[in-house]
């Protein structure tokens, strides 16, 4: 861990400089790389044609239109500087077990190239294991902070079973549905190596936050990992939630919402999901409850598919063909095979007294011809029998 | 009700002699007209050409490719003449306050014209209202007989709600969802001379089915309708009650299943009113009940769609732009209008402490000149007031 990389050291100052998604420093890193762009930034040059020309373009290929020119971004990263300081912060990771991954190393997740130009500049990771799996083995799974136990439930069945199936859980630190989530793939068994579950947090990953999931959080860090793109120290604030959920988005395959009220968070997750072209399980609930209200409108308009346990799940990760559930243990009914004639002739067979074969041409409507070849196909499948010189249903 | 015309005496022998959704029957009604059709059967020729030949370009048209001859539909009908009375069973209907309504009555519900050459014979109406309304006014409430308490509060509350909004219930008479149903709709107040809600039978109307339902049914049939399409006197069967199902989804804009288990009479109403191209709604519930997996099965294949109150259902049934759901009210969040930087100046204002513009730029990372027209904009928001020479969040 001592023995940072040049890249590794300019990406974790970076990760201090700018906030997350901040589209022109993301710019600046993919015109001058991670190294010269700290250089820049550290420089007095707050002029650039070229360099600007290059970031406008960039911006441009990104869908960005407009943008405040290299002066202005320069003045909000410059007075960060006084806090850089990448070595103290990478020993701190060091310290509390963890690494900085950055987009060089192969162990990078390519599921967040995605995000194009707003992808990370690199994710400090705290926890023993070393890889995040791909995004095909990771499933989110987020909602509501106010939780019911309905909720509780069905997060935590899910979850367990998810890492029963060797996927990999992916939420938030919050209370309620994100904590249930941890706490259910913790009570699974993972293969050596596959972490059962990762935070991704909106803070620094030194800070657990709310403290009240600190222990959770603890466990996390032993058995899977803990996550962000802000470097230790940071706080979370509103915007980095909304960044935050991007990233959940993007690890997965699938983003499932347990419960989330008309307006919540989990909500915008789903919307990162939906529009990295993900896919997004919602899971029903009560009509009467406010917690799964989020969930029926995701259902409503068609942003998510109806899941109700991790199977659905699985086969809504699984590729085409691929984890498939086994078609729901149902009797088949007897009946389900039957043409209408015999249906019908079916219907008309009394269940005690055996009847002419004249009055179930009546009685079914059908001619005696269909009734007698009818009643031929019924007795081989032991629906009717023969019962001196009439016809009776069989009992099953 | 004792002028019976001879097309009405004609159709109510038809519904004695054919079974509902008898294809070839219907064929023969289409070539020679109803009263002839009769005159046919009741005939002595086996055999004729023409009618044939024109009943097989009938069947055709309707997608039946074969068919087993005029000769043997004709058998399944003649040993059914001896019961045809059907002067005697509309004298019956007549008793019970009903009337038969004929597809050349101009009182017709239009929307069976859907079924095309399935439609019904005719319908045996009992009750004091005489019109169905219009398909866009008629919502279909179904599902299980096992209902629990939690389907049996959601339909009572739908259907009460749906009635208030002028909408007719339409469902079965089975106990369970179907009962809830009616018993919702009868609990409100509709206009005069508007049913409030129609019980489509799968045996004849004077036969209240189940008998436990019988004064439910009566209430129905004085302040709504009972329908059926086979004659008084006619025994339930499964395959009509299955053929009943079509009926339902047929009369209706919306057909919505309550609750229904993975396999489930109401799914099959469900997919007659997607053949019909009519619009399913499926309420959601627990994932723990049995009888909210059909729902679910529904929503998730997609046939569905997930409604959970009368404003959803109302919407579903409207035009586009007619009956719309007003947005759900919520508090929208003040910071919702608000920019990616002033949404980071705001979550760097303290609480408490006045902070300098110096101290902002570095917490929000943005330039100065962005936090000075940032915090112009939320000044005027009423989100960050000045204090001393400093800035602070303004305390809502």
């Amino acid at each position: 861990m001592n023995n940072n990389s040049g890249v590794q050291i300019a990406r974790a100052a970076l990760t201090r400089l700018m906030e997350p998604s901040d589209m022109p420093g993301l710019a600046l890193i993919r015109v001058l790389g991670p190294e010269d762009a700290v250089a820049f930034i550290r420089g007095s040059d707050s002029t650039h044609p070229k360099v600007e020309q290059e970031m406008t373009e960039a911006l441009q290929d990104a869908g960005t239109e407009s943008w405040s020119g290299l002066a202005d971004v320069l003045g909000r990263w410059r007075p960060r500087l006084a806090d850089v300081s990448p070595e103290r912060d990478l020993a701190t990771l060091a310290r509390l077990g963890g690494s900085l991954l950055v987009p060089e190393d192969p162990h990078w997740p390519r599921a967040l190239d995605d995000l194009e130009l707003g992808a990370p500049i690199a994710l400090w990771c705290r926890g023993n294991v070393r890889d995040i799996p791909a995004q095909e083995r990771c499933i989110a799974v987020v909602g509501s902070r106010d939780s019911t136990s309905y909720g509780a439930n069905v997060t935590g069945e899910i979850t367990h079973s998810l890492v029963q199936r060797h996927y990999t859980v992916i939420s938030g630190g919050a209370y309620g549905i994100d904590a249930n989530a941890h706490r259910g793939a913790l009570s699974a068994s993972a293969e050596p190596g596959v972490p059962v579950t990762i935070a991704v947090m909106a803070g620094g990953v030194d800070r657990f936050y709310p403290s009240g999931n600190d222990e959770l959080l603890r466990t996390i860090a032993e058995r899977g990992l803990v996550v962000a793109e802000v470097p230790p120290g940071t706080n979370p604030t509103r915007y980095r939630f909304l960044q935050r959920n991007r990233l959940i988005a993007a690890l997965c395959q699938v983003t499932v919402v347990v419960e989330a009220r008309w307006r919540s968070g989990a909500l915008n997750t789903a919307r990162h999901a939906e529009m990295l072209s993900r896919t997004v399980g919602a899971v029903p609930g009560s009509v009467y409850s406010a917690n799964s209200a989020g969930c029926h409108r995701l259902l409503r308009e068609g942003a998510a598919v109806c899941v109700t346990d991790a199977a659905d799940i699985a086969e809504l990760a699984g590729a085409a063909g691929e984890n498939l559930r086994p078609d729901q243990p149902v009797e088949a009914a007897i009946y389900d095979g039957l043409g209408t004639s015999d249906l019908l002739l079916l219907d008309a067979l009394p269940l005690r007294t055996a009847t002419t074969l004249d009055k179930l041409c009546v009685v079914a409507g059908l001619s005696p011809a269909t009734v007698l070849s009818g009643l031929g196909r019924l007795e081989s499948l032991g629906l009717a029998e023969r019962v001196g010189g009439g016809w009776k249903r069989r009992s099953q």
